[in-house]
């Protein structure tokens, strides 16, 4: 059985989705696509050459009689829209980050969700696709360094442009959040914001670096260096300490050279080139488990946490206080597939 | 428009194939299979859940009217007589390594090749499809470490069963009989074996380790020791020396440990897990361009050039001087597609 | 010229200074020697065959005519008294930390050393004199990361014996506090202590491991986990991050082995083993200046600096808030020597 | 005691040599010096600010009553005549390499030393007192990587200029010849020598990589690339393969660095900073056993089989064949110090 899919939003991410369900994944196809600028949603379907029907806006896709799941992969404060109408209309939806523009937004998502009664929607938190993180998953999970107690995370990347206000945490921070809640089977209680000595290769008025701080319900404490313009490369960090050992994220597959009075690999400069095959990993379990009507990856409840503690962050930022992050019970809904094995 | 392929032998590695191709891979289905326990490939079929035909022989697959191409994964000394009825039926045809038994076979396969007129024939050397060597070609190719002059490789593997004779090279040093002359874009002239103090860990009579010294059409000098019992793990090592620098294969991916007084990483143990990923690239890569009527990949005439370069080794080992060796011309139908970029 | 020394304290440190000026060192010799517990004094100087005479007290041995410089290595509390009596002698003196049991016993010894009007006090702070941390100054200092903005440091031990309270600032992490403002020429302004959960292989009763969060009058961010039964080994790491690059404290040399299915280098167990050579380097460099008349290792104003913010990050544990660090301008007495090139 | 010195030639090693002794050594001091530039040899006196008598040749340095032992630092040809006159003097002599221009030279400087009747000489192979040859050959020989089968060996330098003819086996792989053998506690028995591409980067006319082979008498199979214009700086590797594992010489110790796109390490570039440690170590031991009137260095022996193999490699080289390496067995006078430990 193939699975036929719509997408709402043909910009550069919906681009690459289609590529590669069309090029590189099995089992799915595009047959609806649709875009604000229909234009460009032709030419979408005409440079791929792909066999799929343009419709005037995201309701028509959804509601298509022959398409049976959906990417929302438009603008963001669209997401929400899409998402709640997939769910009304009972159709398997993988929506983009953010899930929602606002914690209260992702809430309403869930409700929908659970008086749905059945769980259609996937954010695309990509991180727990990677090989690494999965890697390092397995190594903690196996108790390979004891139980943990503090996480060191480094998210870098060389430059940015169109940074402003807190995009640091709402924009790169928000993968931390997702993925180390899910690498350590816990969740957040507390956050507390450093802003060190600013580089002064930033654009004015940018505050870069970060420092994040955040306290688990177990008591594990993570401190995550967040610097947008480091310069020297797209840099992703992660050091579990646990009671027995430490253990790192690995480093990206790299040539060992000997060159020039150095022993270097190669550090990556486009972050697109760092999850690459998680993106493609990341879809193609979404649609073999959709297929068996199954949902296994990042909930709408783990967009939803993931928002509140974003807005805890920020709040941090501004009051440089610890800023306890609090959130209803968990609903036993989520609970059978809370943690992706 | 998706490959309907037919499957002659369904041991492990066709069954793997199988797997891949139905489960990983886009484009092709398996839509016919025999193996010579046509029980065994009938319990394939139903275990895999394919909708593929069991026939009584590899004749009758290579000639089913729904069947657009071939993949021969039977024993060994079978190739030869199925990738020639497949040249015969004119259709693209994938067999495991060896091509044929001996290098006459490979040439007779060449010859009908060429007689056909249309290049049919893909070898599976999966090497060149890793990412690792992918990588170490591209950096070399780029001048990275200027003019190669010398190769340092190590072929080791934890241990061995039922190996005997010269397997260490007919068996394990035939990937890097193909894919060293691929990275350098070189021919062989002469091979030297060396046979050091031989491991207590081996099977009684078997030598280990192996030292073979092989000289290119450039000059360039490589040395390989291949260590088929070193008990530790499954390590492919590659060393390309050129004018300026040195370019090392990459490790493959692993979680850094601090862990028990040691910081360390973790060594591969089965072979399998090493070039997994290069199967479903090379399959992938077969697919994509045996569809488009094209051939990208190891050719019959590398099959060939790998089974005269094998044999020159075999001579050298048990003669202990440094052998010539000798073909000829590559063929100028195979010029195209030489090099795999 | 030999600088002829008396040592206060043939305890385990004073035995390890007594034998690396004998054996290892040159320029210096051991004259005079005490102990509290005079036997002991008198056995070291038969079994280490040095030409010394036994004092009753550390007053005679700093008293005595033919003693050019003393080496304080006795029980921490009676530092002080020594050191003020060896600056009342006009003689130089090494003194191990601490230099004093509080703050204000440093500030004391400042101001006796400003009102004798030469330098006569240097600190045990051994790092100053380690390759690793030399290199990475020198890395730092030549700009190749750019401005500092951020410092990750770990200071972690296998475990610690009769280890209680706040050791593991006082007595651990001390260290750091020298080191880190050595290395980036800076001063501290405020100390916060992050509590994770503990690890459940420490002494009862015993926090471990801490976070403590130093910023700098720059502003720039220092962290630092210090735990000290982190069972795997001894391991100090220290990652300075610039507005262009990062820099890490060099791993000790160390054989890389493949065995056992993992790629390792040892990591130490033993804290003497890791800046063992690093004691040698100090000593011979305050022998060689002290025969000069110069000074140029940690001062009595650095010993000083570093219990004032001891204090701090000791009551910033308590308090879990942020506390401020102040402390009198550093005497233009000081400037001179202040930055160890 | 203090072993009073005689130097045989202030050239460059002989002022380095006079310079650790005074400045870094303890035990010995340089009484007597002599070059056959006699002004250079006063300006050394004057300059290093040591106490030397300045005499008109070598052999008034050696029978000088007030010195106890002759360092050999003189041009190459003259070291046979310094140490001959040195045993017959009875006095301990530390000689640079080559112990004598040809083999020949060097038995006789064994045979003048068994008829003296006491061990005298030692022979300046330094890599034996490196750090990293220590720790590899302590790894080795506590089993850590079995027994050693086999040993992967590069001697890289980034230029070389005045090397000429088979200097790359009498003057770089010397080193090599005499650590390994000291490693493996083993003799060689053969020598092959290929010759790969040569580069365009080396000076017109100078063959540049060779691979060296050797084998030893327990079967142990050495190759060694030697390559003295690799342009990428001072790299000497090391990797013996044993039964269950391989054990690689560390890299010396550098700051590891994230900058522009690279994660790097640096290499050196001056063969002088390499092994710089190892000369201070090397000198300080002789110094200590000769007070003791022990010699546990390099030997006379040692030498003379160096010098026998390099005459090896060099016919190797030139006739293309694999040489047969015979000497005559260890003199019993030998046994007590063959091995370092």
């Amino acid at each position: 059985m193939t699975l036929r899919l719509g997408v709402i939003g043909t910009g550069a991410i919906g681009q690459d989705h289609i590529r590669r369900i069309t090029d590189s994944l099995t089992g799915a196809e595009i047959v609806a696509v649709t875009d604000i600028n229909a234009a460009q949603a032709r030419a979408v379907v005409e440079n791929e050459k792909i066999n799929a029907k343009v419709y005037e806006n995201g309701h028509d896709v959804i509601n298509a009689t022959d398409v049976d799941g959906i990417l929302v992969t438009s603008w963001g404060p669209s997401h929400e829209e899409f998402v709640l109408a997939s769910i009304t209309a009972g159709k398997p939806v993988f929506c983009e980050k953010p899930l929602a523009r606002t914690a209260e937004g992702c809430k309403r998502i869930v409700d929908a969700e659970i008086a749905h009664g059945k769980q259609l929607v996937q954010v695309g938190f990509m991180r727990r696709y990677d090989k690494g993180y999965r890697a390092l998953k397995n190594v903690v999970d196996n108790g390979k360094v004891g139980a943990p107690l503090m996480v060191h995370c480094a998210h870098r990347a060389p430059s940015v442009s169109n940074f402003s206000g807190d995009m640091a945490i709402t924009d790169a921070f928000v993968h931390e959040i997702d993925v180390l809640r899910w690498l350590l089977n816990d969740d957040y209680v507390s956050a507390q914001v450093i802003l060190p000595k600013n580089t002064t290769l930033a654009d004015k008025g940018l505050q870069d670096p970060h420092i994040v701080l955040l306290e688990t319900k177990q008591g594990i404490r993570i401190d995550t260096e967040i610097f947008v313009n480091c310069q020297y490369g797209y840099d992703i960090q992660c050091q579990v300490v646990g009671e027995t050992g430490t253990a790192n994220l690995p480093e990206p597959l790299s040539v060992l050279l000997r060159s020039e009075a150095k022993l270097s690999t190669e550090i990556l400069v486009d972050w697109k080139d760092r999850f690459i095959d998680s993106y493609d990993t990341e879809l193609q379990e979404w649609i073999n488990s959709t297929v068996k009507g199954e949902m296994h990856g990042p909930s709408a409840w783990d967009g939803f946490v993931v928002a509140v503690t974003a807005d805890a962050c920020v709040k941090a930022k501004h009051t440089g206080e610890i800023v306890p992050i609090t959130m209803p019970e968990r609903p036993v809904f989520y609970d059978k597939f809370f943690v992706l094995q």
